[in-house]
């Protein structure tokens, strides 16, 4: 049957709920990665079950269904690439708190900061925080795994899901764990599904894990003289056990892309320093016991440091980390942000790659990222009409790929593959986890229509036009 | 091939390692659930290749394989009931520590007290802590996802793997995840294999990630009048987001078993008062900060309290949690001990339930178990010989199940399936749920050799003989 067909019984089982017009099959046709495909229909859910009925029809006539939350994502995953149906997450967005068991009821379509304000009423917190948490979806951010800033100390998105629904590929209810932090009954088809990238069926509700909201934050900015030290000294204070909620590293470019967009120095005279951002959260009486040790610390191995004595001072020690993504245009008008993770142990030495790496590429390669789990955001900047450049850069994403796993670390640690990581899958897995892999998608999605194109088919986004659309959450 | 030509291939790759002598196959027939299956073979691996080979010619010649720890669980998961072969992973037992980054790698063999202990010595925790975790394995850890009394605040198992490596049914080495806390590469086969069991191939190595060593404990031990008082009082302490390290209830049977095991009452003049007993952990000033509160929370609510000023004084305290298991066998010689996870929302609906259930069955049934996650261990107690009893213990067991299940909990919270909980997997799972599972296991175990008859075929194990063997592990 052809997909027209198809899509006309689905107009007949979900009416206006499916959307056929130019312009909604073409607003669903990318995402942040701004490669278009157009899809045959854009389904938007008024409740759970309708996600059933498009995933039985789907699969019945062999149509290709991809989701997708508000198109965060810069891996291309929610990308149409076949074509065939979008399920848009938009209209499932319920949020409700259980605030005895500290518990977060939400639909995949909720945002991930509108979770976090539910629970922030009640003195709950809901940790992961990807920097497009005002947007990005509790369903995008367990098809990826989402992290954030927070990730070091209390962990990823998967840490905090105790349950998720939704539909199999084959249009088939089913429900993983239940609402209680225990649940050890049955294979963990739950965390299974979690960065599976919308590829073995559809999330369409989760309950999340709280913890209880930190009552105080002390944010602390360090300087270094050079990249080396700057990561040498995190280790030293990990190693002292000591865990800041947030520990954001920025590399010398980065620090100056920031302070060109500031205007100012981030330290009075000591341009393009390599800095740490530190907040530390809990109790009040907690925070206050670490401020002596972890001043102690940036004495004896900083450059420079200065602590916030307020929340606008907070604010203010922010601003060079608020500010340098956006000013990395200035470098280049195309970036491969790359999210690799790299294991502590293998810190300086990452330095001093890089370092070669900025040196044999004639690019900028910016670099920021959380040091408490060693997951860093790695910009090679170029320009894209400047075809020797756009080679460099594609060489240096490929020895950056191999470097990292080379030191032990992932190719990805919170955005996940989608299309853009699709070269790399098999740098971090060998052929037997590749095969692997793919038999568990064949199990659950025997026809193979959920996300089809990604992870396994190798695709080189950056050779393919790119929009000239710009987001709300792109960096101005 | 028959099995016997399977095993001497076996002993050609292996040596000294394959022991077919009847004590060595008898040793290993069994595990804590004392029900005994004869295996033909008994692989002891000296490195983490040796299980490689095992399942390479187990997969070749169709030989079951069931992995082992100390065989501590009590669900017969590790009983070879389809025969074939055993791997034992006592030699695998390695551990060490990344005092930097916070993690510690571990062979499966490895016990879940010598990581921690490993980890103490350097100022890092790892809180998952089963009962028998001077015995019990981090493979058998990851297998039945275990949890303790730490899983409320801290979590369980699958909250600290952060990386597992192995070999699939094929005998095909594979890794998931890197030493690192963030990985978003791939489906995450990973935690697939947290809670499998055994079933979707073997574990042979773990990364785990380790948190601050808490430098004070505090100690409070809390009575109530009855039981929907105590859970009520519970989930007031909850709501105000107060983490408790530890939350254990004992009700009023499990009381009296510990006070006529100690031969004192737990209050003086207060005999079988249901009791929680709670233990704080962090900093010194974060615990010293909320003290007040819950001292004013114990004043409002409890019968009576009592706080361990010293170390020596809560081991005081804990002599009533740790006296009541054992003391329980003598109301009855058989015991159905069941892990079950009730929603918070529904603890007091619980208790009502429980009363009535010891009413209806006219058997005792101590109950004790972690509040901050609703893991409770209802404990049927009968006489194997009496006919009658034995029949009223299984309609119990059976309706507490349909119970939970009802009231949105899990039919276990940290033990896993096995053997004996295979009666109760579709209360908890919808057939399709199971058919899911199915099919993942059978994309990575096409021919069905790693752990048979587990998980999906009902085995009603208290019919079946049980052994008259002593534990280490055993209650007293």
């Amino acid at each position: 049957m052809s997909i027209a067909t198809a899509t006309r019984q689905l107009k007949k089982r979900l009416g206006a709920r499916v959307d056929t017009s130019r312009e909604g099959c073409w607003a669903a046709s990318f995402d942040s990665s701004k490669i278009s495909f157009l899809p045959a229909a854009v389904i938007t859910p008024r409740q759970e079950s309708d996600v059933g009925i498009v995933l039985e029809l789907a699969n019945k006539h062999r149509v290709p269904v991809t989701v997708r939350g508000r198109g965060t994502t810069l891996m291309g995953s929610a990308a149409p690439v076949r074509g065939g149906w979008v399920v848009d997450t938009l209209k499932l967005a319920k949020v409700s708190i259980d605030a005895d068991a500290g518990l977060a009821l939400v639909q995949a379509g909720a945002t991930t900061a509108s979770a976090q304000r539910a629970a922030e009423k009640l003195g709950w917190f809901y940790p992961p925080d990807p920097s497009s948490k005002e947007y990005c979806t509790i369903g995008g951010n367990i098809a990826c795994n989402a992290g954030g800033m927070h990730g070091g100390k209390y962990g990823v998105t998967r840490d905090f899901v105790v349950a998720l629904r939704g539909y199999l590929p084959t249009g088939e209810f089913v429900e993983w764990g239940t609402a209680t932090k225990k649940f050890s009954a049955g294979f963990n088809l739950r965390d299974l599904w979690i960065g599976s990238e919308g590829m073995l069926g559809i999330v369409t509700g989760a309950v999340l894990k709280l913890i209880p909201q930190p009552a105080a934050r002390w944010t602390l900015l360090t300087s270094f003289p050079d990249e080396v030290t700057a990561l040498k000294a995190a280790r030293t204070l990990f190693r002292s056990r000591v865990q800041p909620a947030i520990c954001e590293f920025l590399d010398r470019e980065s620090v100056l892309c920031a302070e060109r967009a500031t205007g100012k120095t981030v330290f009075p005279g000591q341009a393009g320093r390599p800095v740490i951002l530190l907040e530390f959260a809990g109790g009040v009486a907690e925070v206050d016991d670490l401020k002596a040790d972890v001043l102690a610390w940036a004495q004896r191995e900083a450059l420079a440091f200065r602590e916030a004595r307020s929340r606008a001072e907070a604010e203010e020690l922010w601003a060079v980390r608020r500010k340098c993504s956006g000013a990395m245009f200035e470098l280049g008008d195309a970036k491969l942000n790359e999210d690799i993770v790299v294991p502590m142990k293998n810190y300086e030495k990452f330095a001093r790659f890089l370092a070669g790496l900025k040196r044999s590429s004639k690019l900028p390669v910016p670099t920021f990222g959380h040091l408490a789990d060693g997951n860093l955001h790695v910009n090679i900047m170029y320009h894209r009409e400047d075809k020797a450049e756009a080679k460099r850069a594609e060489a240096a994403v490929q020895k950056l790929m191999e470097t990292v796993v080379a030191f032990g670390g992932a190719i990805s640690g919170e955005h996940g593959i989608g299309l853009a990581k699709t070269p790399f899958l098999r740098l971090q897995h060998s052929p037997v986890q590749v095969k692997a892999m793919q038999a568990v998608k064949r199990a659950l999605d025997p026809r193979g229509i959920c996300n089809p194109g990604k992870m396994f088919d190798v695709v080189r986004i950056w050779k393919f036009p790119k929009l000239e659309v710009k987001f709300p959450w792109d960096h101005k």
